[in-house]
């Protein structure tokens, strides 16, 4: 390896306010690159099984990637990987923004947290020098109170601050972080883990280039992007006009828009929540990330029924879906002013949109009342209920205190038969894509290590009809070669989801923006391969990037088994085996004998035993063996 | 798909005398390339299990692949898959030269033969016409002879006659077929096979272009190769100086060189018989092959202890160690004559020399005598005798009826302990490498589909100290990021095995030569994708073309499970186990622990089940889907 990569770890222990700086070989940087893969070598390594989440002991790790900090569309990303209060499995939670390129700047590829502060902390670190400051004065404040503060008092409007709000102080179990006020680190409770250890933020600034071997081939690739993207496709297109917004009539024409809790997939309001609505109504501004020109996140304002202050961004198509539809809601603006508090506070838009349409409809169902919510009405379609209560959640307050804790916990705690519609995996909520319609994500809800992620995979597992020249080089290179039907699961499906799956944890190895880079989207995989070679230097084939990704995904199951997952917990919440109420797909649902028999075949497709063990064998394949001697010593294998 | 692959396979039935031509889609010919793959393809689709390998129903395949004709040093190969007489396992055998070029201008990719013909046929295949022909008037002859009578009663010198000697018509079970007289598929009994069914050869031409994607890629490739081959590295420039023989001397010098029937690995007398010594005295000349500028192949002449026709090449490093140190013979000239009689013969010296050695030792050991050889003084040494017993194992005459059987056989029928130094895998003879000191070596012979094949993997599993520079972009692709240690056998080692095997399988696919294209050899995997590439027109990258080694390996499996071969059949002979006797290597041997520990590690690396059959998941993800299905209704996978 001759190029040389020489990359930092940062380490804060913050129960002892230490401070320590590493130096992996470049070994270490290849194998586990950055990102997901990264924080799991960590997690691995340095937790023992069994801590609880919110303990000092749980490790957080936030990480770019050996390739962050390219001047590549992409390249903005950057993972937090640790043990989620929410499902008690390992979490890897993607954002992009500017803190994964900034860091680098600053000279770390990574920052790894322990221990728990006495008081309020943050972090300040600028070109390679270390702080752990006091933030017992932003404490109880918004992520935006506390990025203006910092920014101030370190007198630098350019610093990057990945904060939480209040709703990770008070360990709500969704409670995400963020950066620049829009940039979500969402799912899994990033921000719980992070109030749990006292610590409100990390502050980054960096003036250090990236060195790459070959600059000129990343500015080619990356011009070529900037160029091209738009022109490439409708839904490239789509992206830069509607944001991911541009879903929401589609999936709802096609009968596959969660509705009231999943009852449905049709909403019969759905234009009203649509990209097309937000851009013509409350839109001023398309923003972007680090080195990227599609600006697709959304800049909303709005003083009408609420005033919604653009400083926090505009709602994505997930939180639309989970905020709006879900919700019953057809108020843009109120989505608008949720996804607005939900910044603020620092709460995950899916599941708390989840667990609002969970409580509305336990609500309709008569399991609680307006005894139980404090006088609000939390009927679906009840745009006021929704807003309130996302202030209930972040604040603990009542009925919010029991929704702050998920679906599951919730449902548990309700009884009279809440678990029936309480939609989640391991704990996690689905978000707001249909399992009954997609056969791909029935895997991917079911297999995922980390729960109902949407983004552990494709969505579909199909090609688009009429699109298969486009997708030759983004698809075939693996070996799929040929369209399969969205709804079915079958052995061709359970390859192709096991194939995306590995492809997109590569992906968040590399802590890479799934608009470009998954496959179906922008580059191919040879512009891919190409970048990774020039940045490092390294002989890298796209062989050696996938096996990133399968790598990812046997740590996180092997965290998981450690921790006492089975095979029980790979499964659906009963509704996807309900039909679809109305609309379109009325009546479909996720086949239960198929389902079993696709997760077996996976099971062996992906190398774990009948226990959903990895196997020492492909542990060794992935140069993992390591965590087969772990996995021993913690008696996982039967003899 | 768009550039659009229009292959033609040729189906023979020699029993109807019927031919017919079919055209399989690009699908398939994505999925199973050529070679060793699509060959299996045939076997596992087409034939039942528990045919004898000389019955009719044997179906015999002669399969160049997609990228046959190419005008690429390294693309001249083409293998020959069959069920083998040796192991009555599946065999692939590949030889260069000119014959799968040729049956590409020709045409086409392969072809299928079934069947017995009444009496001895040839096939003539011109440009898309093809005829069976009476072949009464050769049958009896040389290889020579016979490739003669064809080339001039069809009028044209340049035919490429692919063709079996005495020993294939004699049923030999390592008979081999060989092109121009010197190309051999060499190993397995592919000769006894064609010869079974009286198929004394097939002679084709052809006149036609290979269409190429991207023509101006490839020639800047090859012209690359050209220019740059020899300069690369010794061990390069060594193969058109000295052929394959340059090994000799390093292979005595550190201890590895069989010798005397595996007794030894250092041989007093090697310098008589190395690469120099064949240069300095008997060579006349180099040859190469289709396209190719290094010709490695070498031609020898001799008057003197024997006269040595130069028709049919020299020997090769495999021939030497066999006939000559593994029978510890020093006379090159004796060697050079066995060679050449092999070739004429038509007989593997592989399996020659090791039946001759084994006859030696039991020569020595008093299990046969003088009166079981004819009078013949078969000591180690007498070089005199072991060019005697080439001739007598080719016309099956006394003792040579008894070897023509292979060497497992002969043991059985001998007794006496003869099976202690009996020297083969599942019936294959070991060739002249010993895993003994090649940790990489031992995983090969126990765990190939084939037996003691030592080209389903790199020999070394080590990296040359000190050339790591030259190896980045040549091993590191695949994740391979570290030296290992020579005679290790860990799960390092195991995973190294895999990943070669799997290239190797590739390799053997797509019909390539090693020597351009096997890791650590002279091609990049870049360089080998972006030919692909060039050539198909496919946008193929380095993870589809390793999956078509895994496909192949997964398939020769599958063929085994279904004849009956169970994990007893995964060993190494005894011998393996013992120390070397003298040398630098002396008491060097293999650890049965470690092997057995290996093995298993190997077992749920590649995906097979305890009773090594291959899960559904492992075949479904390599779509094979159809091969589950067929051991299922095998009944191989236990409740």
């Amino acid at each position: 390896m001759p190029f040389g990569y020489n990359g930092k770890i940062l380490r804060v222990d913050l129960s002892k306010g230490e401070i320590k700086v590493e130096e992996p070989d470049e070994h270490f940087y290849r194998t586990y690159g950055g990102g997901s893969s990264l924080g799991a070598y960590y997690l691995l390594k340095e937790m023992s099984p069994g801590v609880d989440p919110f303990s000092p002991d749980n490790i957080i790790v936030f990480a770019g990637s050996v390739v962050s900090g390219a001047p590549v569309p992409g390249f903005a990303r950057s993972g937090i990987v640790f043990k989620s209060p929410l499902t008690g499995a390992i979490a890897d939670t993607q954002a992009a923004g500017y803190f994964g390129p900034e860091l680098k700047f600053a000279g770390f590829d990574a920052i790894i947290v322990k221990g728990k502060s006495e008081k309020p902390v943050y972090l300040w670190i600028q070109d390679g020098e270390v702080e752990i400051k006091d933030a017992s004065h932003i404490w109880g404040k918004t992520t935006g109170e506390a990025q203006d503060t910092i920014r101030t008092e370190l007198g630098d409007e350019r610093i990057i601050v990945a904060g939480i709000g209040q709703a990770g102080e008070n360990l709500v179990r969704y409670a995400c972080v963020l950066n620049n006020l829009k940039h979500a680190w969402g799912r899994l409770g990033a921000g719980a883990v992070m109030g749990s250890k006292n610590l409100k933020a990390i502050a980054v600034r960096g003036h250090r280039k990236l060195e790459m071997k070959d600059r000129e081939t990343v500015l080619s690739i990356a011009r070529h992007f900037s160029s091209n993207f738009m022109k490439e496709s409708p839904d490239n297109r789509g992206l830069h006009d509607l944001g991911t917004a541009q879903y929401v009539m589609g999936q709802n024409e096609d009968g596959q828009l969660p509705t009231r809790n999943f009852q449905t997939g049709y909403f019969e309001k759905a234009e009203n929540i649509s990209g097309e609505r937000m851009r013509d109504t409350v839109l001023t501004k398309r923003e972007g990330c680090y080195a990227c020109s599609v600006r697709c996140k959304r800049v909303v304002k709005a003083d009408s029924s609420y005033k919604v202050d653009p400083a926090y961004g505009g709602p994505e198509y997930e939180t639309i879906g989970m905020l709006g539809s879900d919700c019953g809601v057809d108020d843009l603006v109120a989505v608008c002013k949720a996804n607005e508090l939900c910044n603020k506070y620092g709460l995950d838009t899916i599941s708390t949109g989840a667990s609002i349409a969970f409580a509305m409809e336990a609500y309709e169902k008569g399991i609680i009342s307006k005894g139980d919510t404090g006088g609000i009405d939390l009927r679906f379609g009840n745009a006021d209920a929704m807003v309130k209560m996302v202030e209930v959640i972040a604040r603990r307050e009542g009925i919010g205190d029991v929704l702050a804790e998920g679906v599951k916990r919730a449902a548990e705690k309700l009884g009279k038969g809440a678990e029936k519609f309480s939609l989640h995996v391991k704990g996690e909520e689905l978000p707001a894509h249909d399992a009954r319609v997609k056969g791909h994500l029935a895997l991917m809800y079911a297999l995922s290590p980390m729960g109902a992620d949407h983004v552990q995979a494709e969505h579909d597992g199909a090609f688009t009809p009429g699109a298969d020249s486009f997708f030759a080089d983004r698809v075939e290179p693996l070996g799929i070669l040929e369209p399969l039907e969205l709804s079915s699961i079958d052995h061709k499906k359970v390859r192709r989801f096991f194939y995306f799956q590995n492809v997109f944890g590569m992906v968040d190895t590399l802590t890479l923006c799934l608009f470009a880079f998954a496959p179906c989207r922008y580059f191919t995989f040879k512009e891919l391969v190409d970048l990774v070679r020039a940045i490092t230097g390294w002989e890298m084939s796209l062989w050696e990037l996938i096996k990133l990704g399968e790598r990812k995904v046997a740590m996180f199951r092997a965290f998981n088994v450690r921790e006492g997952f089975t095979k029980e917990d790979d499964w659906l919440p009963e509704r996807m085996f309900e039909g679809i109420l109305t609309g379109p797909r009325k009546g479909q649902k996720v086949d239960k004998d198929k389902l079993r028999e696709a997760i077996d075949l996976y099971y062996e497709m992906v190398g774990w035993n009948e226990d959903g063990v990895p196997t020492k064998g492909r542990l060794a394949e992935l140069d993992l063996f390591w965590v087969a001697e772990e996995l021993e010593r913690q008696a996982k294998y039967k003899k």
